[in-house]
């Protein structure tokens, strides 16, 4: 069980690790995360604990149409407490490539479909406490598809802005989400690279 | 105990809410987060549970030398298993201003004193999952402090680059995380608007 928490397909303790890693126990696992608790020695040769959070990896998707607007989720987001817009994004289902992943949270969340997908990169939100990476794709030629959305999400509406527009606000903080204004950041670089 | 896992001095559903929670179970704490688990009605009505993750807010600083070099951190982190290069960070402690907060994680990490501060921002790194927010800062007008290090640091090492270099190389993926990839871009339009 010592690779409960970890990355799937990464050894744990590879030589170049400063830590040793004694125990591991599963202490909190519901639908959408799970919780490992991990008995250690530290890089100082001290014992410890060390917790990782599991939500599984995910998509983000910068969905453009032929005018360079983006489509926006707004939803009231449950652990802020707090209504705000974000790029759509979702968990990748076990098995599926990321891109298969982003075409289907694409035509659940926005009711589209694209035709033309580019990777714009995968990071780790918060490496200090999670496994958790998302993969980030813009994706263009898009079509109308099905709304199929999840439960949790009745009570999310959709809007468009111009890319530009999008990327300016979420510098300003008009987005409570990182991976918002990064993927935004990332997208306008990749379609207007600096001179 | 309704508001346990939620950021402080929010009043759990209000009333553009369109979740309704009835109860709340803390389900895992370690000295770093908590865990709490909800019984909820959801948007469609449904009965379900929600799990918030909660570590606290933190801090994520761009520190820059006259020459606009900006100091990195280089370990081995522990939840993802690799090595890779980050800005500072680190928790806000109880009671604790961020800015106060990100002056003592630059000492503590870099060995450097900041005489002059910035707020870049501040955003939610997973606000579907956590309430854990990251306040940004742009440090500058460096001199020379003390090293404290937390034993769980033993292993870091610091390297500097100009912020141009390490931003390019964050947004072509050299960097494990989005937060350091979002700061680097931050920094870089305030100190070089786009004419």
């Amino acid at each position: 069980m010592l690779t409960a928490g970890h990355p799937p397909g990464r050894a744990v303790d590879p030589p170049n690790s400063p830590w040793r890693t004694l125990a591991a126990r599963e202490v909190y696992r519901n639908p959408w995360l799970r919780v490992t608790e991990y008995d250690v020695v530290r890089p100082d040769g001290a014992h410890g604990i060390y917790g990782v959070v599991d939500p599984g990896d995910n998509v983000t998707i910068v969905a453009l149409d032929d005018e360079e607007r983006v489509w926006l989720v707004e939803d009231f987001i449950y652990p802020i407490q707090a209504r705000g817009w974000l790029l759509p994004s979702g968990a990748i289902d076990a098995g599926e490539e990321p891109q298969a992943a982003a075409q289907r949270e694409l035509e659940e969340e926005a009711g589209v479909r694209a035709g033309r997908w580019d990777a714009l990169g995968a990071y780790y939100l918060s490496p200090g406490i999670a496994t958790q990476r998302t993969y980030l794709f813009l994706a263009r030629e898009l079509t109308a598809g099905a709304h199929l959305r999840e439960p949790t999400e009745a009570a999310m509406t959709m809007r468009q802005a111009t890319l530009r527009e999008a990327l300016d606000a979420s510098l300003r903080g008009e987005t409570p989400g990182a991976i918002t204004a990064l993927g935004l950041t990332l997208a306008w670089n990749y379609l207007h690279p600096a001179s």
